[in-house]
């Protein structure tokens, strides 16, 4: 077994079978060795940055996830998805292939850059390679931060080893034991504790258990920050966020906080409260290290006693509402997303209104949620999803985001398009995305998104929707449509542009908004739409004409058939 | 004047009206004191890395240049553009506004980061604004290297005392004297002196007076590199790189070998010749410090003797060659642009084939050529030529990349049009890029470029061709398109899509080339055009229909009118 072998092998038993790559100079070796292996799936990228973005998505859903890049000044971009992996603990692997003379100061620059922003960056030596590897390996396990795999060509051939390495940990027995009684005492001694729900209790594999015992507890829970629907919103003991008076008087007058899996509410309620981290607990400043989040969770369960506390508090989520025909508001835009996700839904969000938006909706607790944590990747949604559909290719992955963060890495839907993924995509336009004063600077940006399906050569439908009626109906239109979905929502004109140029330079163009006048889809066409997805049998649908030319044309839709009217008036002007 | 102020008053004098921003969370009071400034113009980018990129193109152009970021995790992207600067000597000042509160681990990673790849990166506190500021802005005119400024929001205010800053330097008088006399001894006793003439020439400001002093001494000169036409092509004493055995060869049998402004080249020949740069000289291990280039080349033409040298090679380019009707080749590319390319053309390349097929043209003196250095920096040339756009509003501009280079900031062309600005866009696909071994893992990227242009709601042309007889029409019809004109040339179809996945994974979409079977441009129809631009008058032209249907329509051109067919087979199917 050779170098680069040996990391796949190992990446399996992590569960990862997929590996996001740009084909480099210095890789080609690595990605052979994953096209050897009948157990691994390769899946190409537009560039470096979207490789490491895809296999965070891939390991939000997996568990785990790797990309495969090459060495040069490009590279470097993949710093953006390595710091987020490494703020919210995604565990990546990012392996580099490096060239074989890589001892100049670029290589050092690389290595200390990536050593401060992982939990282990390692370049990979002739003496080193078995240790550093199970070192580098057994770090990504443990501590699920991302780790930087530097692999210089000649590297990989080399055969190594592959016995007696074990990558699993166990809690520290009286660590463990110490800290549930401490727990439980706390517990038991208060009147009005409440759980603080994080995403890390994703990130250490812990859902199960933490379920068990938060049901078993009786104690509410509430699901903070981005973690949305991490604990089941039809449980009794669940508390919606999104009246965040409720939930912060709650959480003030709570005798006994107890947070779990969330690093920033951890920042916020330090020495408060019960800190529960994916590897240590702490309490009123003791701490417990070397415990394993899932079996603290086990453990809690076998001992804590249920008890009913006054939650009065049912969530239902959105009342349902009536589509407006003259606006698209997000009124209607969120109750409508909460009749539309099915479960086993994956959903990936950019925008920040769209995170408070889909905060409200009841979700089924299969479904899954991953936010553009405080817009801080800005493009981060589109290339992440793209590693949610290769982690899970059965499940429908919908992903909201907004014109701009959307441009970043459109280009990436041609090759999820190669491999057959067809997401639904809602790209949220001239919405309120960012603070008024920063869009005094935003200027016209000429693109007409719902068009961008015309330069793809495959399966791929797309619509611009001005009114919630016709969402209504665009929405309907994705559940037959077996192919990428793209609808462009204009939900107001609030960002006015504003140039700021000396005459010389100012824009030539006129700028106007064409969000008002042009009405795509003709709601009044399109009826009586059966909600269960269909297959398609129309012959007119899998036609060339209609990738190009579908959104000038009428769509009927009655029950089962959907026909397409082409006496169009755009292109008879 | 405040803190902004004086950033922007010295860039100023340093030439800098352009700034290229993304408007983020910390930086608009940076970008309202450039909206305030009657002589600055602000460039929005589409991302950080964009507005570093433009940046750099816009200082190859125009001596120096600068951006306006925003702290958060993407923009780390940056880094890319700033690792190319760094290493090419493109003096660019990266402006980030910060938070105010800015002391964590996140921002020491940043200043220590880019101090390494900087000359000089600075954090501004209130005690230090004016003494730092004056260091790193005197680092950035005298070193031509990038300098990374963070700007706290708090500190953009301040009011600061803007008397005593001189930024212009002058050499060591005796240095200079010392090093001039060294040469000129050098040059006299060699019977076979070469000038060697690379990029940082321009980078140093010393273009005139490296032409004076290479004219006046009659000594070979040889562009090496990526420095195309730097010594003007139509000279007796310039000799083409295209024919490398020729130019190895005069180069190998030099007793004095020069070289000037080129690192690479420096380190190649180290110790065998006298090496120039921009602020030193070496000679035989003597090294001259403090030693301005324009200053040295103007002390040289002073004492140099002309002499005549045995160079026996009249540069005349490509000689003209017909077109072709069946295939698209690059033995007519490159000659048809030879034809093609006029006086104060601007023109980016990103691709290596392309690099080389420039080179053998024979070059306008006043045309100015930027390439993608190694194809380091994926996509950089779309994004630098904005920069160059801004740079000089009058000027042609050129981009010659590949797809996937393309792809990558393809939706800065949203406010390249917003600005007014019309490149041509040649863009290469399906040739070789890159090697064979990388091309067994490019899989099929279902994008057909030349229909890019529908998404764009404003001036924008585009055409697929398959034929040298088609590319000939195509680049007619650019000038006179009052627009920006992306021609796509399918020059062959070597590159193999290999899948590479498990059976369930394997792409579902057939996999087809479609350059064979789609003659979009029917060359028959293109007839008697007229070389002259023309300004278009013909009021289809500016209609909408044409923006979203033009690829499909046959065109013709009759002197200056321009007519489209809308008896379109297509759209009929």
């Amino acid at each position: 077994m050779n170098v680069a072998e040996y990391i796949i092998k190992t990446l399996e038993e992590f569960g990862v079978n997929s590996y996001f790559y740009t084909p480099g100079e210095y890789n080609t070796k690595i990605i052979d060795a994953v096209d050897n292996n009948p157990n691994a799936a390769l899946y190409q990228c537009t560039s470096e940055i979207c490789a490491g973005y895809a296999a965070d998505g891939y390991a939000r859903i997996n568990g785990f996830g790797a990309s495969i890049t090459s060495f040069n000044q490009s590279d470097m971009s993949i710093i953006s998805s390595v710091l987020r992996a490494n703020n919210e603990n995604i565990p990546v692997a990012y392996i580099v292939g490096y060239p074989d003379n890589s001892n100049n100061k670029l290589t050092d620059l690389f290595l200390n850059t990536f050593s401060s922003i992982t939990s282990s960056a390692i370049l990979l030596n002739e003496s080193n390679i078995k240790v550093e590897l199970e070192i580098v390996l057994k770090t990504l396990y443990r501590e699920r931060k991302p780790v930087y795999i530097a692999v210089p060509q000649s590297i990989t051939d080399l055969e190594i080893n592959d016995k007696n390495s074990n990558f699993d940990w166990f809690s520290d027995t009286d660590n463990l034991n110490n800290a549930v009684n401490h727990i439980i005492e706390k517990i038991n001694n208060s009147k009005s504790p409440v759980l603080l729900c994080g995403a890390d209790i994703k990130r250490y594999n812990s859902e199960i258990e933490y379920k068990e015992f938060s049901e078993k507890s009786g104690i509410p829970v509430i699901n903070i920050n981005f973690s949305i629907n991490l604990y089941d919103m039809n449980l009794p003991n669940y508390i919606n966020n999104s009246d965040s008076d409720k939930a912060n008087n709650i959480i003030n007058n709570s005798d006994c906080l107890i947070i779990a899996g969330d690093s920033d509410a951890t920042d916020k309620y330090k020495n408060k409260c019960i800190i529960i981290n994916g590897t240590s607990v702490l309490i009123d400043d003791k701490s417990y290290e070397n415990i394993k989040m899932p079996e603290l969770f086990s453990s809690l369960s076998k001992i804590i006693e249920h008890k009913e506390y006054d939650i009065n508090s049912k969530f239902e989520g959105y009342k349902t509402v009536s589509p407006e025909k003259d606006i698209l508001s997000s009124e209607y835009i969120y109750p409508r997303l909460q009749e539309y996700i099915k479960d086993n839904d994956i959903i990936f969000i950019d925008t920040i209104s769209a995170i408070q938006g889909i905060s409200g909706i009841k979700l089924p607790s299969s479904v899954k949620v991953e936010c553009n944590y405080n817009n801080n990747n800005s493009g981060w949604t589109t290339a992440a999803a793209y590693g949610a559909m290769a982690a899970k290719p059965g499940a429908r992955v919908i992903i909201i985001t907004s014109g701009n963060e959307f441009s970043n890495f459109a280009f990436e839907l041609g090759y999820i398009m190669s491999y057959g993924f067809k997401p639904i995509i809602l790209i949220l336009n001239n919405s309120e995305l960012s603070s008024e004063e920063q869009n005094r600077f935003n200027i016209d940006f000429k693109v007409q998104y719902s068009k961008f399906t015309r330069i793809f050569d495959g399966d791929i439908w797309s619509i611009k929707v001005i009114n919630d009626d016709d969402f209504d109906k665009a929405l309907k239109v994705t559940q037959i449509m077996n192919k990428i979905c793209i609808i462009e929502l204009c939900t107001n004109d609030k960002i006015k542009p504003k140039t700021s140029h000396t005459e010389e330079n100012k824009p030539k163009v006129p700028i106007k908004s064409d969000c008002s006048d042009i009405a795509e889809l003709k709601a009044e066409n399109i009826e009586n739409i059966n909600q269960k997805p269909v297959i398609v049998k129309d012959s007119h649908i899998s036609g060339k004409v209609l990738y190009e030319t579908n959104v000038h044309r009428n769509i009927t839709l009655n029950d089962n058939t959907v026909k397409f009217d082409s006496n169009n008036k755009e292109e008879n002007k």
